[in-house]
């Protein structure tokens, strides 16, 4: 009988989000009345219509594959040379960062890059991720054998988890120890917080020691706010000789449900076999590429492109300030409750400390239950989450307006 | 310094399109007269528009996208129920085949399921392939680990080869020896042949007596012709306990550069543990699509979807017809110029033995520089393909013609 990979059975129950899906659905079942005022705000989804520029340029696209003289089948399987270059040029060297075309990948969005990045790396490598964290970095690394046994706190053996508190404001400094796989998230999924330049300096200082890889997820550079605040890891010296860059069209352009994004995987990037042969990653990545994959599909690549057309810039910006404009209103809800929050400023997250020591997913419970909000427990995203929660700003003004009159009356 | 994973190092040079590609591009560079006349029968990509029906559904939903009532950000990650029942229905309960909606999983295409399922499977495995082959299934077995070195005939150790020869009509018969996993592609890729419903019970009776797993490869079915001719394995009573399907939209609806297939993993197929515990690989494939992807665009759903209406099913057929007459003529004059030819009766490929003893890609130089033709080396598929070469069906009528009137010409 063909063999299964045991890995799997070593994840914990639900996936954080289909748990959440599912204790909603039960409550729903349960409450028919309380369903018709059912606010989400867990989940990270936006929920406001793609900027017209993307509409069109996927119409424009489907179009195209209905003519003879314009249709185009397999695409180069690293993404188009139009998007590739327009990534290259607007999000880097426009803003004196190196990068070049081919350094840029295009997938179906961070999520997944998440998991094909670790197939072009050994199983010997040694994780660190800071706690809390989204949850699929862990998840993707004890599915390929990256870890031991779950603890009871929902961490894993053998990953060497970084705590955020509020001590060190959410960022945590390199550890003493050595690793080999570093992943960084900024501005950071579920905290709200971004890193200063002192602080990814750090990071990258300890990577060119140490000689580890650092991924870093920027899905939500868009949101950053403050000045001197660094967008991309490649804005630190010396970080294109340690360091993935995961980017997303998701929380930008809107396109959870459209599915694109990239990452930035610099020629000078090496990585070693057992027996200390030094060779570039980017040829592994290629190559993963090519063999696996035939890209995203066409029309959402030329969707992907009108993003960067000064029409598609405003209405991102746009959208952005409409989110960033809810989560002023619920970070000011939330302590005028009397609440502790952070992030909200460069992110469009905020992280909350529970009231009266209920845990994470007792105030899941009693928000759904009594104000009829669904929000994401903190403990979710690992176990320095706990005693914590996070509501996104993904949401109409009307909704995110009416949870902050819901707020006033939370006992 | 990061581990990368060196299991990529055991490939042998290029991929079998790109070694393609490179040739093509060389040569003209140096013949530019020769690249106005150039005409490709190499790769197995479609050139005709997309069918009228999926163009004005994945328009329908880009607007839907650009509205806020109809807006939708992430989907299940294992695709729209829409697009999982329609193909439930259509494809397999319609024709008396026992599928359930939630066996359906929705992906960005054929060749990314083959290496997404080998996720969920162990490193124990022993892997059997037929013998040419399309080089995804052998190629991503061993980035997983699941082979030993390459050999000098492009074969690698660990992996059973089963050879598709002439005598045995390239439908190779379950060996005597015990394997865990099989895949198998009919209509195949790249011979053109198929499976008989007793040479597929065949495999099934292997299966189950090994409780092994079949992995059958179904890209091709919409352009089998006979009748008697299983389109799926599950027309074999028994595969439910032992095989999975892949499906694509990309050779029937022409979505090469639009992005969606999917898999048949019924609930009743169990893998084992090293322990010999038994479980549901459906359980493991869900897990993995929950925590690694977001299924695929929502305007490309709604195309798939409108494959199955009868305007999109009539454009299909047409679609079908329009290749497989190409497959006729380009049977019909390499028939003619001597040569023997296999497939291009179920199939949009045509299989060649080589003139002269030449090599296969001898072969393919001398079509690119005696007849501007491209084709594809049958040795690029496996040791058993050498001295064969694949010709593609997908072409313009007028392409197909003038490739006729070369192959006359062919000393």
């Amino acid at each position: 009988m063909a063999y299964l990979n045991e890995n799997y059975l070593k994840l914990r129950a639900g996936y954080l989000f289909p748990e959440i899906a599912r204790r909603v659905r039960e409550f729903c079942e349960g409450n028919p009345e309380a369903t018709k005022r059912l606010i989400r705000c867990g989940i990270g989804d936006v929920t406001e219509p793609l900027p017209r520029a993307a509409i069109n340029a996927m119409k424009r696209g489907v179009d195209d594959l209905g003519k003879r003289e314009t249709f185009r089948g397999y695409g180069p399987e690293q993404g188009y040379e139009f998007l590739r270059s327009t990534i290259a040029q607007h999000d880097y060297r426009d803003r004196n960062i190196e990068i070049a075309d081919d350094e840029i990948f295009v997938s179906d969005g961070s999520k997944c890059d998440c998991g094909y990045i670790l197939d072009i790396l050994g199983d010997q490598n040694k994780v660190a991720v800071p706690d809390p964290v989204y949850p699929v970095y862990v998840d993707t690394n004890v599915m390929a054998g990256r870890s031991g046994r779950a603890n009871a706190d929902g961490s894993y053996e053998g990953i060497l988890y970084l705590p955020c508190t509020v001590e060190n404001g959410f960022v945590p400094e390199p550890p003493r120890e050595h690793v080999d796989l570093v992943y960084l998230c900024f501005p950071n999924n579920p905290t709200g917080t971004v890193g200063s330049r002192d602080q990814l300096s750090r990071w990258v200082e300890y990577a060119r020691e140490h000689e580890a890889l650092l991924l870093f997820d920027a899905a939500y550079e868009a949101y950053i706010s403050q000045p001197n605040i660094p967008h991309s890891i490649f804005e630190i010296p010396g970080a294109r000789e340690c360091a993935v860059e995961l980017r997303s069209f998701s929380k930008n352009g809107g396109f959870t449900g459209v599915r694109c994004g990239f990452t930035v995987m610099p020629r000078s990037l090496l990585a070693r076999t057992e027996s200390g042969r030094r060779m570039p990653l980017h040829q592994l990545w290629r190559r993963r590429w090519s063999t696996k994959a035939n890209s995203v599909s066409y029309p959402v690549q030329r969707g992907a492109e009108a993003l960067y057309s000064s029409e598609g810039r405003e209405q991102i910006r746009a959208l952005v300030e409409h989110y960033m404009g809810n989560a002023r209103i619920l970070r000011d809800a939330v302590t005028r409750g009397g609440m502790t929050v952070f992030g909200g400023v460069d992110a469009p997250y905020i992280w909350v400390k529970t009231p009266d020591s209920l845990t994470s997913w007792q105030m899941f419970d009693r928000m759904l239950r009594d104000l009829n909000v669904v929000i994401t427990p903190g403990s979710g995203f690992g176990a320095q989450g706990e005693g914590y929660f996070r509501m996104s700003a993904f949401n109409s003004r009307e909704n995110v307006a009416e949870v902050a009159r819901r707020l006033e009356s939370l006992e």
